[in-house]
């Protein structure tokens, strides 16, 4: 008989306590096991992702999505890897972030905890597992894991590898769930779980997304979509800012910190688009511009009001023309995602304008957008990027996954002289 | 005609980015003349509050509700002297809580920026009205007040107040937007606009609190009650014990960080529970006891288990026995709310076994839980008390309404070699 959603996530709850208990040394020593047991049990793993992949095929499930499903021994070691990395990351766990003493006598500590128990519902990639399971456990979490219907099979042979390590480390398997109920009935009752789960992740398709934050009663930190921008200024350096363009746009276009819309000073855009136009077409980039932008390179698509609101997700840029950093700031509050904004500039007063006006989760001064990442950031790994402005904005890490709360200590002070005996 | 709840938070929105562009002495300036505006308007306060009395005294309110609806001239001058003390506070925005430098050469920092337009719903106490528009402002947001209908005009006259020194200082009167329609239709669109406003914080009584966070489409921080404990343990300093148990019930019963329920060691019981009794008794307070606490003390009540959970709000106390600080513990985490607990004990060991185990926002050692209070805690004032584990946990002061986020400056830097010229 299968455990229900509930029961699943109370002794989850109940488990967490135990993980938040576990010494630093305990918690990290369990992650590196985890990770060996993922490298010893690669064969089991690969096969489960063999009758995935084959059932996906079978389904007529797209190249993109196969590749971002399929395994293989290089791939795993990846996997075990990033978790050795969690392992080795500062424990975010129990670090006093701030103290001081009152007037009264009392020391006042501000002191990081563990949030409790994390859901994470994701798509087809399976290393999201291995990853989310080693970051919610690090920071002294549960975590509720309910992977996509595509990678099932693999996922179970990952949470089986972790599943191990925990029983052979003396940690409750409870504090790690892996959903056996895809359903969409059984996501609902996770979502609703107020009393249990302090927090839920979602991560994939903007639809997904947008269902788990509809219908949850518990916390959702989540992005939609990272539509970033580059502005390049009049007084940009425009080797710089082609360099970072062409990373921007290139690099990896399916990520979300990706550039999709290149915004030119008027001052320099004769000299800077042309040459622009021609590295990006080189390397298989479609632009569209807008009606500035096209008179200067006519053979340009046009670029309308969808085309600045898009992420493309792919090879394509729509580029905009601006005369002046305000118009730059006013176009990109209009159609900005709050994740990840650029401007290329030498000059610092105008950089410090760009930073301040705008409240992107990442704001760069010439560099590439695609630095918005947790490992780039120096938070060894990420969970997952917000984009609500609430708890935490931009790359998520271990110290995402824990609150500060107040520890206070004192002589037997009280706030009322009258209650002194 | 009524602007519409969605009308008046769009402007707001557009009205936030101004709020957030000030320079930290105009922001702090305009609270200085919101404060000097109330008391020099401290005539057309009363008479409003005057008519609210009127009107409340007819509908047959009880005296509570009509004590925290009361105006007068001292205190009108204490809500002015609260806004100058927030004034003074330290300016949340803009703060770099982290730098680095990056392996690659660019410079990370993690800097604090508003989080937009903030929704405050709570009951009848006009001061809040003062207090959260000064806080939220403070810490460069927009605000939404929407307060109880038996407060209507004393609000009116105050957000009056408030307005006219915003207008007078430039700054754009829909920053500040006390509704008009305080109908639940109304309440119920502002908790659903989730392109707009960034977080709501319902403070009031326990149902109004359930009904937003239930139909909430936006982040809800709240805390439900303060269901307090104090432990005294075998290794107590019985006198401090005593002191701070007294203050916990008796120095204000209807605070949230008021003590609703005694846990003693059973070795210390025979000496402390008799002296603890007569105390309390002599001071007015209701026992009702565990069988353990009746054995020792037959005269007391007999205490349920829906006594240790209850939040009394009065003179009132619930007691129990325990035979270990981890029975204690065990206690707590099943009766708590995640609000404040103390421990009374000289055991360093113990001490740290008690702050470890929970997680309440608060955890004390040998002081009253009277001090769980953001004034007390050094954030100078206090926009409510979050149980809610994310975002903030703890009482709320400026700083929990700004967020940090990442801004990294470069020289040129992209990810990947392939992208350079």
């Amino acid at each position: 008989m299968k455990a229900s959603v509930r029961d699943s996530a109370i002794l989850c709850q109940r488990a967490a306590v135990q993980v938040a208990a576990l010494s630093t040394e305990a918690r990290n020593a369990l992650l590196c096991s985890m990770a060996d047991a993922l490298q010893a049990q690669v064969q089991a793993i690969l096969a489960a992702n063999a009758e995935d992949l084959r059932l996906a095929r079978e389904k007529g499930i797209g190249e993109a999505m196969l590749d971002r499903l399929a395994l293989d021994e290089g791939r795993v070691r990846g996997i075990a890897d990033a978790v050795r990395q969690v392992a080795a990351l500062p424990d975010p766990v129990g670090r006093v972030t701030h103290r001081e003493r009152s007037e009264k006598g009392f020391t006042i500590e501000r002191v990081r905890v563990p949030l409790g128990v994390i859901a994470m519902i994701y798509e087809a990639r399976p290393n999201v597992t291995a990853d989310a399971a080693a970051l919610c456990l690090k920071a002294g979490n549960g975590v509720i894991l309910r992977g996509g219907s595509e990678a099932v099979r693999s996922n179970r042979a990952i949470a089986a590898c972790l599943h191990g390590a925990m029983r052979a480390a003396g940690v409750p398997e409870g504090a790690l769930v892996l959903l056996d109920d895809l359903s969409r009935e059984a996501m609902l009752e996770l979502v609703q779980l107020s009393d249990i789960v302090d927090l839920v992740i979602p991560r994939g398709g903007e639809g997904l997304i947008r269902f788990v934050t509809e219908h949850a009663r518990v916390p959702v930190i989540k992005h939609y979509k990272g539509v970033c921008h580059l502005y390049v200024d009049a007084q940009a350096d425009l080797d710089k800012a082609l360099d970072i363009l062409v990373d921007g746009k290139t690099s990896r276009p399916a990520a979300c910190n990706a550039l999709e819309t290149l915004l030119v000073h008027a001052d320099v855009a004769a000299t800077f688009l042309p040459r622009a136009v021609a590295t990006l077409r080189e390397r298989g980039v479609e632009l569209l511009g807008d009606e500035r932008t096209r008179a200067l390179c006519p053979s340009m698509a046009p670029a309308g009001e969808d085309d600045f609101a898009a992420e493309f997700l792919s090879l394509k840029l729509a580029i905009g023309m601006v005369d002046s950093v305000d118009e730059a700031i006013a176009h990109i509050r209009r159609f900005g995602s709050d994740h990840t904004e650029v401007i290329a500039t030498e000059d610092r007063g105008t950089a410090d304008r760009f930073v301040q006006a705008l409240r992107s989760a990442v704001v760069m001064v010439n560099a590439s957008s695609r630095f918005s990442d947790g490992g780039e950031l120096g938070l060894g790994a990420e969970i997952g990027i917000s984009t609500t402005r609430l708890h935490w904005y931009g790359p998520m890490g271990a110290e995402a996954l824990t609150i500060e709360r107040f520890v206070l200590r004192g002589d037997g002070q009280v706030r009322h002289a009258e209650s002194r005996r």
